[in-house]
């Protein structure tokens, strides 16, 4: 056993009499005082097995009850003691992702910037197609991946899956209550290979795009399928939950149904792993208290400290347009606009999802696009990804957005806006007097920058061509200023020794960036 | 006396006695049957002048009582007879330029599509600094021109101008009872010169970027400068009125002296010359039955297609930020920027406005930036802006805006969408159970659409990079289709005998825009 690592006990027993799905023996884990309960699956063959994801070191008891009866102990090694700090350095354990204000941390303490891909149906294909997908994510500067239990049916889309997640009636329907092991066992050899190359697993439980009958299952049969899958795989600590990929498009299920999902994930999941919902229109209510971040597909990109600000949580923008060449709006962004939209989100304090609908014209190829079957990646924008996620990652900490002084007054209340009135200049008086279209004129004024307290700024001038520009930095520190080429991938020290009001010369293309960080 | 252009009389008097300013001579002007008042100006040194623009040929005769009185007769040639055609296709001797539905029309019924730029102290600089103004318009694919009465004090724009529209006291404040010819004079050379090359004047009234005082007049004054102004200046052909620039942040006027000054100028201009208002932060109200059109700064220009529904008048961006690479927000963005915002919002409908803030980083040389003082142009938009220019010329007509479904639906009634919601199919359902986050939504939505009635259909696919897309045509007609490369200025055509649902094969960079035209 070892913590923040899924351990497994397997016991043969009798076959269930009834439902295969519904068989669950009960365990409880105790150490130092702390007892955990949680429960097992049948995985087969006459075996069941109880996983449990250690979330401390020490000595363990266990005992299982119910459709097996056994007991043992168990001794768990501390992350920590990790030989060669590898594993710990891609992500490996380091315990589950939890959301901490707006920003994320694993267990261990390490902040977790997500840079997330798409690849909805990773687990339907092939496998020489899984694995070179495997090989393309080890390369990739991803460290999220969203995919779907169900598979799809769509455009490019067409392909049986090799299994299903359940076995099938004698009248064609679907049993939740026998599920298919060769399927689940090739998803969780997908979550244990993620989980090696420190990548989380997103996994979309629903969606839409159905031709099987997955979409329109009963409430009932949900929950089934729900609850077997919770006890298969709450303990791997690099899952999330993402309850559908846009849940307002599947239409056999009520908002009802949906917060009843909600809860039931959340209260069967002993671990409480992340928790969201991704909408094709409207925003799931992210206020909501099982939920611990927003998952949004949006193009409003300039929304993204709104969103903060309204949910409180971390902002996830798991949508916003592929780098593609295919003719749906979504899927036909270049590789550069996909990197700016990164540059956006992310300095202003959210976490930004990629997708690739490269559709090659060779005929002679199949039709393998990213975003939903795996495959390469052909496109230009993982390359700035990955440059940028090595900047956020050698910043102090999580970026907060720095807000443009007409965002600032946008918010203020009533009362804040008549105190400023009595003694601002013209400029800001006059932006006083807007009433409702102050939103519209703040709409085409945002800015992207953000900053770690005051160890770090990072600006992104987007398709701003200035020549020169004002850093307003503190007086009380000095910083290195660097300027950042966030298509070429450049980065070159502009001052070495920048304090208070700085000055900056700059080349006036598209895609520049400023980075300044403490030095001392 | 030609129709359409302004026709003079000068008549020698004695000096008035009081207030040189409102010293107006009136005049009656009949021809078949009609009469039109105007009035006269004292033009200094014993000079008084009529000026009157004939908008109908014939034989016209004139009296004028007041500080003079006389009388007379003139033959009106009419335009249609001009000798060579030249000027007619400049844009010469077509008349006032008046709104007709979302667009304009000259008063002999050719369409006018601004293509505006902005120059906004030209007339205050030295003489061969406004030479090479002219001269650069006269190349340059601008039809109309946004500059001041009064001179600009703001950054780059230090030096005092040649003249001030009025003398001053001997305690130094203006006396706008004593206009000052010379700079009245000059202004009017540089009017009848933009009409000789076609281009319209949008003369702004008033501004606030001020050290002389001009923005902190009284009110009185403010209306004796406007009823003199419009004596001189209304019957040239080519004048708008644009009462600000940036009316909310002039502090010294507040809403009702605007609407004062508005119905002033609309009551007093004979010829109801076009007459709008224009923003820092918001909008003026548009829907007020003097103003002729939408005048818009804003960079939020999704909102094209709004503005055309709420005010149902002419759309122009008139302030969308500028070409350059100076810091401030509003003055750096890259000349392809510059060219797809033109592109964004004349495909949806609207008309779009340049401008130049391009700062030479030569010590040698001034800081003459365009947008302000004229010169040349250092850009790389206006090409581009010419080779859109002829595009928009050689439609049929007007463009209105495709708009999406997305938008379509959000303009529904609650009945609309409830009759919708029986038939729909489940994606259309899904977006009717929005509320008001749809329109957050559709802000992310908008495409870049036009079309002339059925005569032909322009898409602008900006930031995307489809490598096909297809083109719903009617089915009766027949249509050549052209690919544009936007940025690049060249047209390919790719289909012939285009009809009904066609399929399309682009080259997905960003930047394309595809044009069918009915053909048979």
């Amino acid at each position: 056993m070892r913590q923040y690592e899924m351990y497994e006990l397997t016991f043969k027993g009798a076959e269930p009499e009834g439902s295969f799905a519904e068989a669950a023996p009960d365990a409880v884990f105790r150490c130092n005082g702390e007892e955990k309960a949680v429960k097992g699956f049948y995985a087969g063959n006459g075996v069941y097995k109880v996983r449990f994801l250690p979330e401390q070191a020490g000595s363990y008891s266990w005992k299982v009850t119910g459709m097996v009866e056994q007991e043992g102990t168990a001794i768990c090694e501390s992350a920590a003691a990790a030989p060669d700090g590898g594993p710990a350095a891609a992500g490996m354990g380091r315990g589950v992702v939890r959301a901490e204000g707006m920003s994320f941390r694993y267990e261990d303490g390490a902040w977790f910037y997500p840079f997330g891909t798409t690849v909805y149906a990773l687990i339907h294909q092939e496998d020489r197609l899984a694995a070179e997908t495997m090989a393309s994510l080890k390369s990739a500067p991803f460290n999220k991946v969203r995919f779907c239990v169900f598979p799809k049916h769509y455009d490019f889309n067409h392909n049986e899956p090799p299994y299903y997640a359940f076995e099938k009636r004698e009248d064609g329907s679907w049993d939740v209550n026998r599920p298919c092991c060769a399927f689940w066992e090739r998803l969780e050899e997908i979550l244990v290979q993620l989980g090696k190359i420190g990548i989380q697993a997103d996994l979309i439980l629903f969606h839409p795009y159905d031709r099987w009958g997955f979409a329109s299952m009963s409430q009932e049969d949900n929950l089934i399928y729900l609850d077997y899958l919770l006890r298969r795989l709450a303990a791997y600590p690099n899952v999330w939950w993402s309850l559908a990929n846009e849940y307002d498009l599947c239409t056999a299920k009520s908002i009802r149904d949906w917060e009843e999902i909600e809860d039931f994930v959340a209260e069967n999941d002993p671990y409480r792993h992340l928790l969201s919902n991704h909408n094709c229109f409207q925003n799931w209510d992210f206020t909501r208290p099982n939920v611990t971040h927003a998952c949004i597909q949006s193009r409003a990109l300039n929304r993204v400290s709104d969103w903060r600000r309204r949910y409180q949580k971390p902002v996830v923008v798991d949508e916003c347009c592929y780098e593609g060449n295919i003719r749906h709006i979504w899927g036909s962004i270049s590789g550069r606009e996909m990197t700016n939209r990164f540059w956006r989100v992310v300095t202003m304090g959210g976490y930004c999802t990629h997708g690739e609908t490269l559709l090659e014209k060779d005929a002679s190829r199949e039709e393998v696009l990213w975003w939903s079957k795996g495959g390469r990646l052909k496109g230009e924008s993982p390359a700035r990804i990955a440059f940028l996620r090595k900047i956020v990652e050698e910043l102090p900490g999580p970026i907060e957005p720095v807000d443009s002084w007409i965002v600032k007054i946008l918010r203020m209340s009533g009362e804040e806006k008549e105190q400023l009135s009595r003694q601002a200049e013209p400029f800001v008086k006059a932006m006083l007097r807007l009433g409702d279209e102050m939103a519209e004129f703040a709409d085409g004024e945002f800015v992207c920058q953000g900053h770690c307290g005051e160890e770090a700024y990072l600006t992104f001038y987007d398709k701003r061509t200035c020549g020169e520009d004002v850093l307003e930095l503190p007086e009380a520190h000095s910083y290195r200023v660097e300027l950042i080429d966030t298509w070429g991938m450049n980065r070159t020290v502009l001052l070495e020794k920048a304090s208070g009001r700085t000055e900056l010369e700059l080349p006036g293309r598209e895609g520049m960036a400023v980075l300044a960080v403490k030095t001392e």
